[in-house]
């Protein structure tokens, strides 16, 4: 701490913003846009850098996992804190399936003798480290139990494409014990692949180039995972469901149905734990076979070889397979004039460990804004719709907390929910959003209103500098510059958000800080009070600036006489994916007919190494040229009604000031809520039911990575191209039913500025 | 050896290739072509793998370096093998400047102590690693003397953009001793910039990422460098002039006017010395300060930091600066027709120790292709052409063999050298060659006669095969098979055609095998028989296959009627570096535009963290749009003769095979012969003389890349926009001179052939 106290001093010295007085604010009339922006000045003068830090010393200071007393006592805190600041709060509580580990054994056996540590050592500067008896062991969750020994095979990442190369290099995973390093993909795809590939067993380790010394020293004396640092993480199949695994799509309430554990369709279907990179290195060195292919390469001072064996490894697996309680704390703001149209916000409080930076440096901000909310509440402050504050439960083993909350209150939330608005771990640097599409001119005008801490520029500002000085490759400064809007990316999975946005198709959005710095500590017990005052946001200005942005964006987004949604920059971005996967159909058939060409033409043999031989691919048939007409005239008619609602609104604003006070703009409301609804069907994604949304996903092969129209993109990636001729179709008609649905809003508005 | 023992057997019973008997063969009448066709099969018949193996066995059996007595043995044993063989052979000697290690310390002082081992230890199954007396040591050759001790910066690989790096850092090396990596640039490049910086030392080590751990199994487990192995190396300032540091332009003959050693031009500024990385390690765990870039790190298993300090060291060197001989084995084949039109071909004799690969591997097959003409000879065969076939030494300290004879010879070799054929070295792989593009259809037409040891096709067939599998980004499979004949790259430096090509203007190629074999063994003393014939072409068909290729490339260039230069794909390729400058020059501009742009709109400041800060880039005066006009009109002036060359060249063609056979010729090649000569220019490069080329010279910051169009094109890089609007004009004309020469050769054919 001591070497930003200064440094800190003079950004709390700094003038807040100044703020045009008379600057239009969408959905606002001119009267109301002055009181709103009265309001959010007001607000963002509220949270306090020393309350953070107060709260994070306080929810770190024991380990918090689900099931941990510690984790009750949060919650139970929590709510008592939302009570002093004379919010409505309560618990909701489920019953979840959580697996926490009996016994964890890993040997090698052949050709010499290394057993694993599997221990985090106590760190003397670091008070928290030692609570051994409170942390939960290093394991990932929801991996079955096993009790194999086999030989072991490097696999890389462990994703598809480096069974591919495998393929190539001859070598066969059946039988074996993989080991895969952290990265790249989800941690769950790793022996979800492993086990479709025939592998017994998986080992991840974390490899010293993904987040040891190769990124800046290591803790204490750096922010980098320290030798026998683990990555704990959940390894359920959530890109199948997210949540309890045993109530798939309802809330897992007391009397829930519930699956049998046996079984149960999101459970690995091998053997896996996460092991340090002191532990890895003798089980890789033993590792003889190819040499692994360049890219393939970590940062231990080895040699990387694929194997398979010679060297062998015994792993040894059981869990204890309980029910645990989970505590959703919920804070209701009730709506003065639109009380059944709601904004969620949420951060979750559970943590695999002390879990300081994940995920209670976001929920400290959370708690903040309520404590702000509060405040304005007893200056007379009233919301026009409902403001539902969320402190997630259970979050790490697999958005359990979130996810049976949203399934329980499904019904609900159909109706009610307008937008989500998630965070989970905040730190220094660039502003970040994700999410839905319609947000993205709304999130825009919101950075352009809070302040960077650093630079004291908006943040918006800040963020453009950051995207001009890294555009990505091909892109050119003048094209970048002729946007209006920044761009968000589109919402994978890896938080709370998911059942919101991919199961209820409620318009969602990710934010936070972050990039300046590197950590080492992602769910190890480092990721502590400790580390996070020393090595990350230490005065904990992007803190609030966390809460300042995300409460800005809750409260305008409330107050709002007409939810600003915006569907401009939203069709522009769904024509972009309409061009990718086209694309994407066109170079896989190009590729195949190169490919083909190639084995024909003997290229693979006239190339082969005797001393190194690779397997030629295998010839495919070459696809159909596939007819994407459906998904084109979706688009054409989402482009075009589009243009419709923007002329509506620019109609009614034309009106003058008063237009939008005057008229009643309820059922103008609920049409655009329900526009992101009409994105989703009710049978969900090919062969993933629960997933419902048909602009986003998480990748069934990446777990946190999108996939934006993930039925046609992830059929052309399997190369199902009848699968994909189908949903092009599907898609095509979601495209039409939310040019509906904005069509409906754009009849309502132009009424009601009548 | 022995897993490829029964590999190798199936190589040795394989059919030579089928010939198509009547292709037609450039430069030669249809009667000839059949007679030339049958001497080159004859040829390709009488190199052995055996003899390869025991020249291999017996040059390397100790170390031969510059003034060793087995350097000189070496090149007694070649006369007499060449004696043996029935050919011509005599010594030429010079006198240059050769300093090898009095004293060498390097140590660490502070934060701690450490001594720099600065030997590589005897490797118990390796025969002749336990040489020490006769080995040199691990040294850099011309660095001047020192005594230093200062702070360590790691510089990476201590090129020009790794210290536009640490500017945009503010790290300064003035005072410092620098430590670079190897890698990127040629090694002498890192102390000419580290100096111009103002550091006072430099060291240069072998990262275990670029031919250490990383790259496989380290010697003698496997080919890779051991902790303990250095890299020699000259660091002598080459891009400014090779050969004799003291007598440049001129042979180091006996009586050659000498330069003082003291100040001579091209030693190095500051001492510098090459280490292990096991010496490097401790020296770089010491340094502190900023994390190194991403891009920066290496595979020690540490985190790289740039310093300054606090890791202090100490280096003291000092050199005998003697004069030592050098013996070139120099052998001639007087030409039947034109005994003044020379064809050469080289490979060096002298290693850095008993550089089995480097350069052993390569003249060994030169050893066979001498035995063959000898045959030949005794065959009845007798070539048009003059053959030169050269055994230089000193080629490791700085081309010095090869220069010296190329300067003492200038005036002949102007006059009467056709091509200069080289090779250095060979290893098991993919065809490569690099050279004058006047040369590139003929290499192709080679490259489709002999054969591949491992895929039994035409070297030409393979290599194919190989680019289709690994185009260059942007580049698609079907332009790249619309193009008729397989490009080579230009010439940069780091062998002996340098002198040939860059001083004299003599068309030139550098060839060899390789690719399939990784090795760290490089100038180190485990490069030796051991290693060689257990991790490389360990049963030399590659070798042999070398011996086909460079003998029917000789063989074919001095038994042709007509020189088969073409001049096609020469100015199409020179048309590509035209557009490439003018690329370059437009980028410049662009970018100096847009970095002021970013610099006025705050970028720099917006995003810079006030933990890692770091400089915003400096303006810059926004360059002049030049005028290529002269440039672009000598490449039309180029295109157009060439045209009017092929098209004289099809009419002789059309006049019937006797035609060519007729007509003399002589005034046609005589001509030919010139049109690389028109390339140079007598006042050489901006600021390196020496350098007459005006198309191919190795970069002045980057050694063994080449830089095309180097006038041009370096004074763009350094944005001298003055320097390069003057040297667009110059090259203009020497593109114009250049197609005034393929004139002249125009006119000479359709005389010769009416």
């Amino acid at each position: 701490m001591k070497p930003f106290a200064i440094y800190a001093l003079c950004f709390f010295l700094t003038a807040p913003l100044a703020l045009p007085a008379d600057a239009p604010l969408a959905g606002y009339s001119a009267g109301s846009a002055q009181a709103e922006r009265d309001w959010e000045t007001k607000f963002r003068a509220i949270p306090e850098p020393a309350n953070l830090r107060a709260y994070m010393q306080r929810m770190s200071a024991r380990p918090h996992h689900v099931g941990s007393p510690y984790d009750k006592d949060n919650a139970g805190w929590l709510l008592a804190k939302m009570k002093e600041f004379g919010l409505d709060a309560q618990i909701e509580s489920f019953d979840v399936l959580f697996p926490t580990p009996k016994e964890r054994a890993l040997e090698l056996v052949a050709p010499t003798k290394f057993t694993a540590k599997l221990q985090e050592p106590t760190v003397a500067v670091d008070p928290t480290s030692n609570q051994h008896d409170e942390q939960l062991p290093s394991y990932n969750a929801y991996s079955i139990d096993g009790d194999v020994t086999a030989p072991l095979v490097y696999v890389n990442y462990g994703a598809p494409a480096d069974y591919e190369e495998l393929d190539r290099l001859g070598i066969s995973v059946k039988g074996a014990i993989v080991i895969a390093r952290y990265g790249q993909t989800w941690r769950g795809i790793k022996p979800k692949v492993a086990a479709e590939h025939g592998a017994v067993g998986c080992l991840i380790y974390s490899d010293p180039r993904d987040d040891g010394y190769n990124g800046g020293d290591v803790f204490p004396a750096g922010p980098m995972r320290p030798k026998d640092g683990v990555q704990r993480g959940s390894v359920m199949d959530m890109p199948l469901y997210p949540g309890d695994p045993l109530t798939p799509g309802v809330g897992a309430t007391k009397d829930a149905k519930r699956l049998p554990v046996k079984g149960a369709p999101t459970l690995t279907k091998i053997p896996v734990m996460p092991i340090s990179y002191a532990d890895a290195q003798p089980l890789l060195a033993a590792i003889e076979g190819v040499v692994a292919p360049d890219n393939w390469h970590g940062d231990l001072p080895i040699t990387y070889h694929v194997g398979p064996g010679p060297a062998r490894v015994h792993l040894k697996l059981s869990f204890n397979w309980d029910l645990k309680p989970l505590y959703d704390v919920i804070v209701r703001i009730p709506g003065a004039t639109y009380p059944d149209e709601w904004i969620i916000r949420g951060n979750h409080h559970d943590a695999w460990v002390n879990g300081a930076e994940d995920p209670v440096s976001g929920a400290v901000a959370e708690i903040e804004e309520a404590r702000a909310f509060g405040a304005l509440l007893k200056q007379g402050w009233r919301p026009k719709r409902t403001i539902v504050l969320c402190f997630w439960d259970g979050e790490e083993p697999g958005l359990l907390g979130s996810t049976e909350w949203a399934e329980a209150h499904a019904a609900e939330l159909a109706h009610n929910a307008a937008v989500y608005i998630n965070s989970d771990g905040n730190g220094r640097g660039e502003f970040a959003a994700e999410g839905s599409h319609s947000l993205e001119r709304f999130i825009d005008t919101v950075a352009k209103d809070v302040q960077d801490p650093e630079s004291k520029l908006p943040v918006e500002d800040r963020l453009r500098a950051f995207r001009t000085a890294n555009l990505p490759p091909g892109t050119t400064p003048q094209e970048f510059r002729a946007r209006q809007d920044l761009r968000i990316a589109a919402l994978g999975s890896g938080s709370d958000y998911t059942a919101f946005l991919d199961h209820l198709g409620i318009a969602s959005l990710n934010i936070g800080f972050g990039g300046e710095d590197r950590g080492g500590i992602y769910h190890s017990i480092y990721d502590d009070f400790y580390w996070y005052t020393h090595f990350s946001d230490t005065n904990f200005v992007y803190g609030r600036a966390l809460a300042q942005f995300a409460g800005t964006s809750v409260l305008r987004l409330a107050d709002a006489e007409l939810l600003p949604l915006d569907f401009q920059d939203f069709s522009e971005t769904i024509g972009r994916y309409v061009q990718e996967v086209e694309n994407l159909a066109r170079d896989k058939r190009d590729q195949i007919i190169e490919v083909n060409r190639q084995i024909d033409d003997g290229v693979f043999a006239a190339i082969d190494d005797p001393q190194h031989p690779k397997q030629p691919p295998k010839k495919e048939a070459v696809p159909p040229i596939l007819n994407f007409a459906p998904l084109e005239n979706g688009l054409a008619a989402l482009q075009h009604v589009t243009d419709l609602y923007e002329r509506a609104l620019a109609h009614a604003g034309d009106n003058g000031a008063a237009a939008l006070a005057r008229a009643s703009l309820r059922d103008v409301n609920q049409r655009l809520i329900l526009v992101e609804r009409a994105l989703t069907l009710q049978d969900g994604l090919p062969n993933r039911e629960w997933f419902k949304h048909q602009i986003y996903a998480p990748g069934f092969y990446t777990g946190y990575g999108v996939k934006t129209l993930p039925a046609v993109r992830e059929s052309l990636e399997q190369k199902d191209w009848k699968l994909a001729e189908e949903q092009i179709v599907r898609v095509g008609k979601v495209l039409e039913n939310a040019g509906e649905a904005i069509q409906g809003a754009t009849t309502a508005l132009s009424q009601a500025a009548k």
